[in-house]
């Protein structure tokens, strides 16, 4: 393949039980995993020990519908976990050098919380903490937090952006050396490094200081997720790392330039975004043995799990009154996302899938890139996207915890370092060096050099 | 003195240099404290070793005050520390029996967040968690959140009530047994036992249920500060600790009948709910060498922060303009919180006291109950109110960190134990059962009792 210089950035995205659908039925796997705290404790030293740049929480607040029967079916439904900035501030105490990255939403939070608990991690940490930063779609969120409806699309957004704003001013409020702590003349502080940002937008009136000294990274590092168009404007303005959903090394690349392109706009360089793909790899010694390991976990899917996964990704049509081996009825069009309804639809349609056969397609991996091979193909495929630039790095989501991880340790990585595309220690002190990404001038004094 | 069974129940009141005022100038106390976690580390497990039953943290939403001169020359004023429960998740991992109590308001919150967050922590620490329930009273914090003004006290403990309210029913989303977690037959929870509130009051509407399995402890611990009428009533109706600021056993008794009496209204046995007034003890193995402990740090006030106290505790009049060795003026009625203000102005007329004499007699603690003395006197103190029913324990506030936290251990621990006083060994496995509190009764299945 073309050289491509540097490595690849990992992240471990770490699900309660895996992510693949059916794995808290997996003998393996403790089921209780969501309120088990050691279980992360021994992930995230796993994750340490094997020097991947951090571990990364997803949210919801809120549980996932109001269908019973398929939540009480699953263990993806966000009902029984930990919140992810207490857990990740536990796992600070227990970890020295991976990232610790957790998703809070824009939508039902105030910026100056945010600000304020990520720059306290961030102290926790010496210099690990990371924010994903996304947008709330779900009624079932908005109806936890005075609303009766979720936000549109668009204000969202408009939300998301000014939000981020917010607290990156609010990280700033402090220079580096604000704290001068000077016993013998009794100043603490110097009153001329403080900084009132006083904002007052569309959504938020925030005066500030924060009441948190500027933090080891100077800033945490904001992750951001979104794939829309607004998503993609929301990253190229302001993400730090990107977690997409590719399937595809096409549509992988097409992607990373679109982005990538737009940061110029910002003042930005491609540099100042690392793109990392999530990735459901399920690795065996051969092929045989990586697809039985797969298929273990497709045979554990519950069809009531199956169907209702199938419905939310085919616009909320209920598919449980037609017969589970025969063909995907015609669906009246709904106004779910369109894109991803006509995607699953067109491939059932193309393969001529039976319903349950649609839902083995889908429902394993909840739509995201799956691998099922020996440790050199998993290697192919991930150093394929990375020497394209279609990835700088990956996001990547065990199938089945512990076990999946593990094997993606035990078996992947070592291919991947004789490739010479991973790291054997780590090269910085904190998430931001790990990354290679650069420390952030704070906005007073951008503001003075550009005066 | 007078019988009276049981122990004391002791929390550790963990300000980053100590809650002298002028704690940080001192040489032994570590100035940059409020970002070092390793010093909270070594606090939380010396106070574990020594059988404290919590440790405590305070909070605020916001920098306090605009002064700046003031702000700059104190470690008091909330600019540079932890947040409380991103610190408290973190000393979770590092400890296993204390409790870990942190203040959150209900002014500027949303009850969703709180009860998950805390709920989140019960699980990572096996169920230590405690919330400090207040209402913020600050405009530089209503500044913060969207907010001109802070909300008239009234409102806000309106809010704060229903705000408890939807916080404990969310606690009670999940009865103790519903997650069944049947991996043969594919049923995570039990549907039947899932509760969704529904909340629709004056100033939330909530759906739920939490996203969080019930929690260890049934419910984290519901402590509160308030002494006001309204903060009383709150009390009574829902707090499981109160932490205090009376000066005097007759004060003390007198709250304590007063709280105690006001609880069969709501169903509440006086067991139901700890009262621990807080207490700044200064100790030396003779009187003089406490008071020699206690006028060193006194010597260090920085007479700017001094004014700015009695300024504070008189109503906001500037007394920067007078002479320090002075009387203090004539000064105006302001609408500041009246007893506080006649109290200091009464000290002060009664014993003649100039500006400087007044500042150190109230700057110190902050207008907290100080004991200076050997360890018998303090001991003979916290008795003498113990045996009276005018406290069921304390909220210990050393002077100093490390070093008064380490004296007490040291001094008066062992002296209390002589005396039957306290613990030599944690009684149980959670803080409601050190603190010999009942598990709480879900309402769902007190609705069914009831029917």
């Amino acid at each position: 393949m073309s050289q491509r210089k540097g490595h690849l950035r990992l992240g471990a995205f770490l699900y309660p039980t895996g992510h693949h659908i059916a794995a808290w039925r997996h003998p393996d796997s403790p089921a209780d995993a969501g309120r088990d705290f050691r279980h992360y404790v021994q992930l995230a030293q796993a994750a340490e020990s094997a020097k991947f740049d951090l571990i990364f929480l997803a949210d919801g607040s809120g549980t996932r519908g109001d269908n019973v029967e398929f939540l009480s079916r699953t263990a993806h439904s966000y009902v029984a976990q930990f919140e992810p900035l207490t857990l990740l501030s536990a796992l600070a105490a227990v970890t020295e050098k991976i990232g610790l990255v957790g998703t809070a939403s824009t939508t039902f939070n105030e910026p100056y919380h945010i600000a304020r608990k990520f720059a306290s991690l961030d102290h926790i940490s010496g210099g690990r903490a990371g924010w994903n930063l996304v947008t709330s779609s779900s009624a079932h969120e908005a109806k936890n937090f005075n609303f009766d409806e979720h936000l549109a699309h668009a204000r969202r957004y408009e939300r998301a952006v000014e939000f981020a704003e917010v607290v990156e001013g609010l990280w700033d409020s402090w220079d580096e050396d604000a704290f001068v702590r000077d016993k013998a003349a009794g100043r603490y502080f110097d009153p001329a490094k403080r900084h009132v940002l006083d904002h007052r937008g569309e959504f938020f009136k925030v005066r500030g200081p924060l009441n948190v000294e500027r933090s080891p990274q100077g800033r945490p590092v904001v992750v951001q997720a979104g794939s829309s168009e607004a998503g993609r404007a929301l990253a190229a303005r302001t993400a730090e790392v990107i977690f997409t959903a590719q399937q595809t090394l096409t549509d992988a690349v097409a992607f990373y330039a679109d982005v990538k392109g737009r940061m110029a706009q910002y003042g930005r360089e491609p540099e100042d975004l690392k793109i990392m793909p999530g990735v459901m790899p399920i690795v065996g010694a051969t092929q045989a043995e990586a697809q039985e390991k797969f298929e273990e976990l497709q045979a554990l899917i519950d069809p009531t799990v199956g169907l209702a996964l199938v419905s939310t990704l085919t616009g909320g049509f209920d598919l449980s009154g037609y017969p589970l081996d025969g063909p995907i009825p015609e669906l009246p069009e709904t106004n779910a996302s369109k894109s991803r309804q006509s995607l699953t639809l067109e491939l059932a349609r193309r393969e001529n899938l039976t319903i349950r056969e649609l839902y083995l397609r889908v429902a394993g991996a909840r739509g995201h890139w799956q691998l099922v091979g020996t440790p050199a193909q998993i290697a192919d495929a991930l150093e394929e996207r990375f020497v394209h630039y279609g990835a700088d790095g990956y996001n990547v989501m065990p199938a089945l915890l512990p076990n999946s991880l593990d094997d993606f340790i035990r078996l992947v990585l070592p291919e991947l370092r004789r490739r010479g595309l991973f790291r054997s220690e780590y090269e910085g002190r904190t998430l931001r060096e790990n990354l290679g990404l650069r420390r952030p001038v704070p906005r007073y004094q951008r503001e003075a050099v550009t005066q």
